[in-house]
């Protein structure tokens, strides 16, 4: 399929409640994909701080809490006062997040997502997530299409 | 490089015989690059189910060993019964396949490889994997083109 | 926004001191998006080889040990002489770097990062960097550029 080469970004605030918190944003970039008016192509969805994640799995809050048990079993959190000698070095500058910043490598930091025909071409459980580490303030998440408009 | 805008996509079906298998899919994605007739751009591997994991990475069968082993190891398989109180919330919905949920996002769950003179731009030892967790019936990869046509 | 198709790439060269180590490579990829001429589009980040990872975190030291030693907690060095029958089966080809190729996949494969107005669109703390776990020798990271040129 040819046609123009057009691109399409959206920056998109976010703010948990939670500390740790996973929320299914696959209606925002579905809407984004809409506003772009791009026929067809690639979605990145990438969050810009790099205590979050974006990633694509299931909607269901079982999974949601098991993923979030396990992120916290495979990089866990030590606040600032360290434990066993465990403390993370990146607590020296003041933070306390040295998880967070684990947490996002493991869980996957972004994903690209496919655009036919002006929607999101997903499988039937894909959708798409934001998982915060470090909430409870304002963050953004940037939605960009990539594709063309079919003349 | 300029050209003409221009994408392309297929759905590729693949069955494994085994629960747990992995399977090099870099010759099924170098013909989905030649028949997009596209000359450079990027191409997306991306499963359409989140039990599954597209990923890069050496086609030697005794890492294929590795890689396995050390998913479970991280990312137990505990079967719906439980073991020790380690049950995943997400058997509670009948399922019993919590452990593929992570051991997708542990590995990765998908990659955008480069295309160049009309061929998959790789490195000598990049190789295309397809990793199934859940497997044993059909399951879609989704490859997708975006790129130029030369004029 | 719409514009002329275009695509842009460069294999950068780089040799790390040590077998383990982290750089930025942020101001590299910079340079590439600005010699590309490509207005607005995505650029892939990606190591050519299969033991190392290109990834987006903070750029503070602290942070980097512990991502090294994250990595080794969770995925270990045994060496060729394996240990406690845990020798890696890829080992049996003569190499000892069974480590790395889990480590690449656990830290994260590679980034696609946006391209607005001819320049790198990041988040305030968004570093782009390359882990080497396999170095002290020549290796290749390719950087692509996807997208249009306004007209």
């Amino acid at each position: 399929m040819t046609g123009k080469a057009a691109t399409y970004v959206e920056e998109m605030y976010i703010e948990t409640k939670e500390r740790y918190e996973i929320i299914c944003i696959t209606q925002e970039v579905e809407r984004v994909v809409r506003a772009s008016g791009i026929d067809d192509g690639l979605v990145l969805v990438n969050p810009m701080h790099i205590t979050a994640s974006c990633y694509v799995n299931d909607l269901e809050y079982g999974l949601h809490h098991d993923i979030m048990k396990w992120l916290e079993k495979v990089a866990p959190f030590y606040g600032r006062d360290g434990k066993s000698g465990e403390e993370y070095h990146h607590h020296r500058t003041g933070e306390d997040n040295g998880d967070a910043h684990l947490k996002r490598q493991l869980l996957g930091q972004q994903v690209t997502m496919p655009v036919s025909s002006g929607r999101l071409h997903l499988g039937r459980w894909e959708q798409i997530h934001y998982a915060e580490f470090d909430g409870q303030r304002r963050k953004r998440i940037l939605i960009k299409v990539v594709g063309i408009i079919t003349e």
